[in-house]
């Protein structure tokens, strides 16, 4: 019988991978290019869809059972192919909630504390002395998706002695939120709220969740800012918030179409502060992957459920 | 007799100005251009060194026991004399930890999540995506001067999960810093931290108090901060710093020459950011200094000893 094989398509250190031999010496380790018969694959470590479809990793009736993506959302995998043929799936969840709730504090920082219009006087040798600066402190911060990324984000929000809310689905109580509120009664507290951010994954219940309905409820001059998903929001009703200064300042580091098309008109508006999908690229970001992948293989090779960050196919995430 | 006048340089709200009046009944509130007997002036509050030249303030033999101005530093005012004429010299000291560490923590947070770069890449629209990050998380930051900003800083530091080394002049231990050592000693720890902050005031002692010998004994790479005074750094010597790679980022509230000369090499150097001294900057600045006048003044009536803020002409701060 030929080996099983864990396929790696996402960066792995040397001791990582020594570490691996260690856990599954029964699998062959494949490296991104290597040939080995695709149906034999039994563990992908990382994604890559195209390499993934070059192959028809899921077109084989093969070994394939587990998943391991480096993301926390998982819009882009089709989840009901996965699902039908019991693959499990695991997220990188919980690894960019440090990365991330840093570069959310970071972009609202960088507004209230004129850190961007400084980065662009600077290009001019501008000095501009005279200008009234707010704090973070005192504000009311709406935290819309309390999983690990927003729970990180409601610890250091109460540090800089804000309020916090929080919204969830269930209503659950979460550490770190004065408030919580369920996401249907979200838009009658919306007033409430200084910023607003937005970290819901993409579902089918959450397109264009952040409409013109939500963004005419918001109190004048509220800051968005969105490290969810791109599609959460509909960019044209956002545009229209910001003309109207419902929104005062976006700080989108996601949008719809990505890269952002290079005609849109969000890279010339001061008011809006662009970063290319990196708040959760973070400096130990494959460690952190790789001690939840050797926590779940050593849990796989025994037989036993995958216990860290299993995908709920109902759910979508 | 005439009524002896309180001369008011800083902007007052309506409010407080009705409560100056309940608080010093019978003193004469004077506007900055008012038409007023400057030998009667008894608190200035706030400052305009133009103003107070014009008027002769400190040349006349009057009134004057107390001035309570708007700033941390008083570098700018004329210590020895006032000390000579034992005239009272409040500051504003606490009135800026909150905007101040925010302003810090903007700045490291503008180098380490990109920021700094995504607004420059904005102008261009440029989408940068395979980039590498840094956290603040564990990295260690020394806080060079441990007051009110610096105790403020190291508060939110913790938060941030950061290690804090504090240094002050006495070696006293100062809540949030995991250690502290006396400002002698403080070029041997220095290659322990990552982020080296500057809050010193300007002193004899603390002039060019970053020089190349300071920069020399950092680790390559080391993140450096000044929000202190401008003239506590050589700028020569931290140009050199950068140029070496000691210093891989420099964020720059305050300049030797302010403002910042036109043909400053600091202005086109990408791994510095220029902000026009405004980290201190705030929402509520003018309340919070009137919070402080407020109660020195009912003790300066009441003939009792100035409770906040008592600048000591034998530090200079």
């Amino acid at each position: 019988m030929n080996k099983k094989g864990i396929w790696l398509l996402n960066d792995i250190k040397p001791e990582h991978l020594e570490r691996l031999k260690e856990l599954a010496p029964d699998h062959e380790l494949v490296n991104r290019d290597d040939d080995f018969p695709i149906e034999n694959i039994e563990i992908v470590y990382g994604w890559d869809k195209i390499k993934a479809e070059e192959a028809g990793l899921l077109e084989t009736e093969g070994q394939l059972k587990w998943i391991q993506v480096a993301s926390a959302g998982v819009d882009y995998m089709d989840l009901d192919t996965l699902n039908e043929r019991s693959i499990l799936l695991t997220n990188a969840s919980g690894i960019h909630s440090v990365p991330i709730a840093e570069s959310v504090i970071g972009m609202l920082l960088a507004y209230c504390r004129k850190i961007q219009q400084a980065v662009v006087d600077q290009s001019q040798h501008h000095w501009r002395e005279d200008q009234r600066l707010i704090e973070l402190s005192e504000k009311t911060i709406m935290i819309v998706g309390t999983g690990n990324i927003g729970k990180e984000l409601g610890r250091l929000s109460k540090a800089f002695n804000m309020k916090t809310i929080g919204i969830n689905r269930s209503g659950r109580e979460v550490e770190y939120m004065d408030h919580i509120f369920r996401q249907p009664d979200m838009i009658d507290h919306l007033k409430k709220a200084d910023v607003v951010v937005n970290i819901l994954p993409l579902t089918s219940e959450t397109k264009a969740f952040f409409d013109h309905k939500m963004f005419a409820e918001m109190k004048e001059g509220t800051l968005f800012i969105n490290v969810g998903r791109g599609p959460t929001v509909n960019t044209e009703d956002l545009i229209q918030a910001l003309d109207d200064g419902k929104v005062s300042f976006a700080g989108l580091d996601v949008f719809e179409t990505e890269p952002l098309p290079e005609n849109s008109p969000l890279w010339d508006r001061k008011d809006v502060l662009v970063t290319p999908h990196i708040s959760g690229n973070a400096e130990h970001y494959n460690t952190r992957l790789f001690n939840i992948f050797e926590e779940n293989i050593q849990a796989f090779v025994e037989g036993e459920e995958l216990p860290r960050n299993l995908v709920d196919y109902d759910k979508s995430y």
